[in-house]
């Protein structure tokens, strides 16, 4: 049995954090060993700091870490050097930079730094060699420390749809309508008055969020002598984001104009054994990544957040009811589990990626202990 | 004081049959003098057969009549030759050209017979002018009755923000996605095992009515020796629907490519002031016509169907959220109460118009016996 | 036409405040001429401080008004002297007080006084009498001012429906679990993620309040030359308070063990018209005081929040489900609109009764500036 | 490895029928081998016959099965002789003693025969001894053939929390409101126009079972030379019974008089002492019994619905909110999944019991044939 990857968590007590504790318990390649939040909760026990919401009981040691304040490690700390950030994008964009530049493989889900050049934005199906532009990062020549981020929660059951189509008949216009459940907007977050009965037919910089992530996630890794860079998708794409009453998983009404890739119509067969055959990480025995990314409901009711959500435990993302669409070409339903696969198991299926690349081994932090590197998986 | 038109209801104890009820309590026009149901209504009194799932009282009048057969009036009743419909469509496609072939205007919100050629599918506000197509009906020219219709629930929100735009700017593509309230399913309708803490994406034919009605409501009408005919718009259009935990109220996201009429970019503006001056019943004192049929809502959250659906009086469709889109021109959201301008109000509206134009006087329908004269408006 | 009394707003921008606003516009008696908030609303527009949250539009005239900072008038202000209250308890402690103390009748919905022996809680139809408390407030001495309050949301209901029975047949043990909606706690309130198909079976100190404001709303005022105070009822209480998704209207199920005053068993009949023949504001012709304080609905399954918490324009609850106790005697379901009974409609019977009685006059409080006096109501 | 007991189902496409599939896949005793359902599901394929609503997926081997006519398997048969019913009350009522009568153990969630004089009402952690009374039943004698029961979804929870402290303290008085989920009216159930936003403060005959199935499950056997009889607790009970917004899981709100066997009052420390301690099929091994039956939530909001009801996969009741009662001795809340541990789990805990007992055994039905016995399980 291998030692485990010393994990530590940026905004431990959110419910982005809630989740990476949840599914971390029992990880058989992770192991959270500091946990960090704001001001307010360091020094307390965690079952103190954090109001748990999960259906899941808090595990009990976990309960008893004591909050840590959100500072780098020094130089000689045994801190973990591998950071797993939800933090919101204002704070995301002061502390990550220190982490990364303090030797930290800080891998988010928050929002600030996702579409800087030389930051990935990655979902493992998608896009993994993106992240080559880590080696650009500065950070990493001085310290050893990087950043890697996963895409908003309501993108990434987008793309995962869309890339086995792009991929094979090309990708010309995307229009998508959300239909997004409240936990996306983390805890408190909604208010029960605004949305019992109701629809708010806005989140606030959603739309734009999932039209540049969209086609960054799906663009073209270019390298050169200079270096790497990411050109965009070159494709229209449109976001109508609307929040409903809905506990978890993100619906999307989606359209698509495909491409001429296949120099022919591409029928509704095409489109299914697209997804069906879309198994890009078979073989790589990543332990959160689902056999089946995508899965298909024959039902012409499916899916549905209740009902479908927690396919994959959560990490496979289903689509339904294709047919033509009158505008653009084809038209389906896409729903994914928003704080699993569209936050937390993202991070993590990342964190997954860069250990079966050799991205978090010991050795390739400048400054990292060595109480860290006994502890390292491989 | 004039005496009222005696209405009578079919489909009287359904969800849209309680809404007559509601919105012809005090009506200063119609009077409802008779109510139709099922067979297992019949000889109760209407307090006994429906089960009022409004939040305003049953009417103590209502609450006493008995309730008749569904059988059409003799040439010598006194059953009222004004008939509003709201039954299912398979029922619809038998009964209501009965009720026509008696003499009776049918002003109906079933679905059997909106896209039949001679049937016109009406508001008031977009295309009055269809209603020509009455006097092509052979019930018409025999008995004197007719069958006029209404949209669907989704459908009409839909076209009241569109005709505007169409009718200044040209309108070439349409791109909506619905997200549904539940009491457009009717009464028991949609299980709450179903759709608590859910969205179900599939309301059947719901799509398909959508887009043929919307190019119907927008068509021109053509007329010839030969009669009338309306020649749908020529424009693209797709529907995606879905049903969310909302009592009243259907939110639409909705995209659009306008056509070159205006001979430049259409603007923000040019938009706005399209929807602000659209007023075409203004002057003609329909009793249910809202005095703006189309409110914009500044707020950047609204419209939200729990505290905009009741605009005037449930008559106004309420638009916000116009920004441009990134694969058609612009995209906005649309809010209308489905049971009352989608549904109920559509009928009653309907009815007022035809009023207005004489449609509904006595010694227009062949057969009409006096009793029925002596108590009409005009 | 008389010139309507003062109103200024403390707490203008809740939830309760809003209903404030919603319910005084167009009041015969009433008008708001000054807005109270805290510091960060302090100088703006009410639009802009306020996230108006009602299904009615915002006034245009109080959208426009500047909010004030939360300071009593001075002696020499035009503000008005008559003060609706509802602030947060902690805030009410310190701030009310100091209005009564300026001169000005704070009426209350703020918790913070309710049970202060010399502070009358009054519901009007209940125990108007113990407003003679008013007159051994010190405040009320020197400077005219004084404090009077009314219930909880959850309280009221019970009491409504309790009062006919302990004044008919007494009242010896009262067993309550209550169903509250989620307005009752403000906004924002209860998050979504709370309470979307959920329960909370806590809020804090809601019992200890609906136990101890029902005693004493239920209690008898004895007057002494040393001055008034309030007996509690003699009776045992318990109350079980839950929270569940529901917009407005608590919901109460209710067992009571009557007492002997009639000598004899009570039945069914004895309850339903002591509660029928209660209407002690008959001929007062208080404008919010609803005709029928207690509706009965006969139906088996009713009231319900959504279909009865409109009756009496919010103000009449609705009570249903008569039974023997397999414990107590008797078993029924009670239901209130907890932010207009409840609530902002409870502030503002209290201060019609005030008027009525003459309490809101000038030239009643010593330090009144005639600009107040000169639009005073009578 | 055993071979496992062949199990048939009756009412195999509702709700519960569900249940009992999703629960005994990979059930370690039992294996489903026969599927009975109405008219209009015979002959079809259980996938076409079920409308599947659990978040599970349909195991692939019951998607197959073709769902059987409900009738009594015939001497010869191969059908199983084991049946777990979940029928209306209406039709358990005939067809639930053909099945005994035919040698059947009819394990039932069906209200029909609980409260039968011979009929045991059973929760194996409760009143297992009352399963004598099977012994008393003519089918017994005769075909080997008899019903057992278990209670309503809302009596489980509640029995569940008072057992203990009845035991230990005895009990006298008990006062129970329930705010009771959607999935206990089974599918298409409770309509959602009817719940959404709302309480319904009404479950036709749901008081009245509780009431009368508490006393009979807390009862004492009684055996004599004329057979057994159950001799109801004689304690006084009342019942307020609610429908809520929720999806499954029903809370109860409970005060109770306890007795007086201890002998001193009974402090807070007795009653959690009582529930933790209350562990009575330790050691018995039965596949569905959770570990601890009564779990205590120590926080002051809960037990809730959404994060408490899948504790003990469904079969723990949880406790919380102990504090005195101002009518009775103590209150608490009480939650417990009503499908699980209210319905389908019941019966499948008492046929593991019924299994422990020797009771499933082949060779005890005089009809059984030789292919059942051959694959049963000891």
């Amino acid at each position: 049995m291998k030692a485990k990857y010393p994990i530590g968590i940026l905004g431990a007590t959110g419910a982005v954090g809630q989740r990476y504790i949840q599914l971390l318990e029992n990880h058989s390649w992770f192991e959270i060993v500091w946990l960090a939040a704001s001001d307010r909760s360091c020094g307390k026990a965690y079952a103190e700091a954090a109001r748990w919401r999960l259906d899941t009981p808090l595990p009990e040691r976990i309960a008893r870490m004591v909050v840590s304040p959100a500072e780098p490690p020094s130089v000689s700390s045994s801190a973990p050097r591998i950071i797993f950030s939800s933090v919101d994008a204002a704070i995301a964009r002061e502390m990550e930079p220190r982490f990364a530049n303090a030797g930290c493989a800080v891998i988010s889900n928050s929002s600030a730094y996702r579409m800087a050049a030389n930051v990935p934005l990655v979902i493992p199906e998608i896009n993994a060699d993106h992240l080559h532009l880590i080696e650009d990062q500065p950070s990493r020549r001085d310290s050893g420390g990087y950043m890697v981020t996963n895409p908003n929660c309501s993108t990434i059951g987008l793309v995962l749809a869309l890339k086995p189509l792009e991929e094979r008949f090309g990708m010309e216009q995307i229009f998508v309508t959300t239909l997004q459940a409240v936990s996306g907007a983390g805890y408190p977050g909604v208010p029960s008055m605004d949305i019992l009965g109701n629809v708010i037919p806005y989140i606030a910089s959603e739309e734009e969020k999932m039209e540049a992530e969209t086609l960054k996630l799906l663009g073209r890794l270019e390298s050169s002598i200079a270096g790497h860079s990411v050109t965009p998708l070159s494709a229209r794409i449109t976001a109508h984001c609307n929040r409903v009453a809905v506990q978890d998983g993100h619906m999307e009404s989606v359209s698509v104009k495909l491409g001429n890739k296949l120099g022919r119509f591409v029928t509704r067969e095409d489109i299914l054994a697209a997804w069906a055959e879309f198994r890009p990480l078979a073989g790589k025995d990543l332990p959160s990544a689902p056999d089946q990314p995508i899965e298909w409901a024959a039902q012409p009711d499916r899916p549905q957040p209740r009902l479908d959500r927690n396919r994959g435990k959560g990490m496979a993302v289903t689509v339904g009811r294709l047919r033509p669409c009158g505008v653009l070409d084809w038209k389906f339903t896409v729903l994914s589990h928003n704080t699993i696969r569209g936050a937390a198991g993202a991070t993590i299926l990342n964190a997954e990626l860069l250990a079966s690349l050799g991205k978090l081994e010991p050795g390739r932090w400048s400054g990292e202990p060595a109480a860290a590197a006994a502890t390292a998986h491989a």
